[in-house]
């Protein structure tokens, strides 16, 4: 086949097939559901791969994304507080072919969900979202998860089915990480302890990304996870020590298209391709890893170029050549793509991001 | 008509009709080519307005966009160094139908160009990116341009049209931009004399962007000019002094989510709609003004959550609430959505982002 123009993101099939298999083993052995979150991927295909590996259902941050994923699992978790009228009422209708989970930290999102769902005569389950660290969204103690829980459980319409939790707050290597899942563990415990005292339904207890997954078992009460960045990794995932360079599945490939200014090189992948994201390991890290040159940097990205710092590159890349980057961060690079390239040996084919751009 | 789903981009058709008259007013008034970069907007229905308010032609990055405004453009600059074959060979098979000019800072650009020029046997016009201070690409030296305008004059398939200048490095108020021109004017001047001194064209001197624009005429050479954002305006061209908040023509309207965390409130909005790029007034500033609340402040985006710090303000938004957000640069926003929605007066419309995603 000719060759793909760039930038395009290449993803090595086998590298993807290890990384989904690694967590869907750590997942049996510690007996935790495994849901993946189709944000980082955002095509059907990658999530029927998921399912097939026994994955207990889908996680999704959009209703776009839902409404894409309902073609191929019957069984989606919402990791997102949707309050608008909009977004309720096609989760709503949604319910009416696949089971629909949302995670809440409000009343206004328990009331407007129930409307939703009384008017479509559906049922949305219910996860009441418990700050555990990380300060994004949650109620805040777990008497205000009560609280939560128990409107949720007298509101026609809706069915409560436990509880959420987001230990994105722990992103240091995982030995530094038991301490503070400890701490995560007995918040949820607590909840869970009120919430059964006043007998009300704990069945699922929804935890962790990619950072913690391996760690999952030092919360027990987890039943299941909704890890993303795991399928594809990234600088992210690496530098948190979740997994190394060798398992970085999608890379950038550019082209340089000028060495004009000394002790520089400029690739066609800037802030459109690459995203302004920073990664874990500080700043001055720049914006992604150049596989062939290690010691190159990116230093400075615009919409359509990114700046390589080549000075400590004995040979640098020359007009023309291509590099392959590995991003920062993963996520938002897929969604600027309308397809990935899919690697699997010699065969190289286009996989349709379903999701790209879903908004709302 | 019914409320659109949040998050989305809503733009003021009076601030762009506005925003577009200034800079067509100013062009005239010192008898300067206006060709808008269309890289902002990615619309062909914004081109051809561009066009219709006396543009010389439209701008773009990639040759995606070129294609795209071809349909309502006759005579395109790539501001963009094409050097692989797929990409001059779309260069040249464009050039059938329309006058294509591209920026070039090395040779190989040059035998990249003529060798596809030739093969489909159609003539592309040359630039030579003489960079003036900004560092990103661009021949570094007068002597420099001299040898590429050679190099490109005597190719066959290539018509030297003249000198491609970018002071991107000016970011300071218009006030402390005079020496810093007087500078760009200098070398920029000094590459046109030794130029003409070989009987070589210059024709064409294609300078600057948004920052800058108003103060073009302080390099007297530039017979033309490629500005984008100034269509839509945004944070950074505020803080850099080239317009005011009020001629901000593009916000992303979105949904209060959450305010379960003591001192914030969560939006729809994350580095998936707002991008992660940072603002020209600093780290300190967020991720974007909410129009409604000044006082906020975005402090942490997650791919699908803006977290508000909301503790300055008197009467926060509560959840459900819908509040607008100016984005620190609009280009790679806009570039996330499927479509912008234009405001007129009462009516409000749809307008697609036609090249948006072209990457290659």
């Amino acid at each position: 086949m000719p060759l793909i123009p760039t930038p395009h993101l290449l993803v090595d099939a086998a590298v993807v097939r290890r990384n989904l298999a690694r967590l869907a083993d750590y997942c049996t052995q510690h007996r935790i559901g495994l849901r993946p979150h189709t944000k980082t991927h955002k095509s059907q295909r990658l999530g029927s791969m998921q399912m097939e590996l026994g994955a207990v259902g889908l996680t999704v941050a959009k209703v776009g994304e839902a409404e894409t994923m309902a073609d191929v699992c019957d069984d989606l978790l919402l990791a997102y507080p949707a309050v608008d009228p909009a977004r309720c009422e096609r989760l709503a209708e949604l319910a009416e072919h696949v089971t629909v989970r949302v995670a809440i930290d409000s009343a206004f999102a328990i009331n407007a969900l129930g409307e939703a769902a009384r008017s479509e005569a559906t049922t949305l389950g219910i996860l009441v979202d418990l700050d555990v660290g990380f300060g994004r969204t949650g109620v805040q103690t777990i008497e205000q998860s009560l609280e939560m829980a128990q409107l949720a459980d007298q509101t026609d319409g809706l069915r409560l089915d436990g509880l959420f939790i987001y230990p994105g707050h722990i992103g240091s290597p995982p030995s530094e990480q038991i301490a503070a899942l400890a701490a995560v563990s007995a918040k949820t415990g607590a909840a869970i302890e009120l919430w059964k005292q006043h007998g009300l339904n704990t069945g699922i207890v929804s935890g962790g990304s990619t950072p913690t997954a391996l760690q999952s078992h030092l919360v027990p009460q987890v039943t299941e996870i909704r890890p993303g960045t795991y399928i594809y990794n990234d600088l992210n995932t690496t530098y948190r020590g979740y997994c190394t360079l060798d398992d970085c599945a999608a890379r950038i490939v550019c082209t340089v298209v000028s060495d004009a200014v000394p002790g520089k090189v400029v690739i066609d992948a800037g802030s459109k391709t690459l995203t302004s994201d920073r990664n874990a390991a500080g700043e001055q890290h720049g914006y992604g890893l150049v596989v062939e040159y290690p010691r190159a940097k990116i230093v400075r990205l615009s919409e359509e170029h990114g700046e390589i710092d080549i000075r400590d590159c004995d040979r640098p890349p020359v007009v023309g050549a291509r590099v392959s980057v590995i991003p920062n961060h993963i996520c938002p690079c897929v969604n600027l793509q309308d397809q990935v390239w899919w690697k699997d040996g010699e065969i190289v084919e286009a996989i349709t991001v379903d999701a790209r751009g879903m908004l709302t």
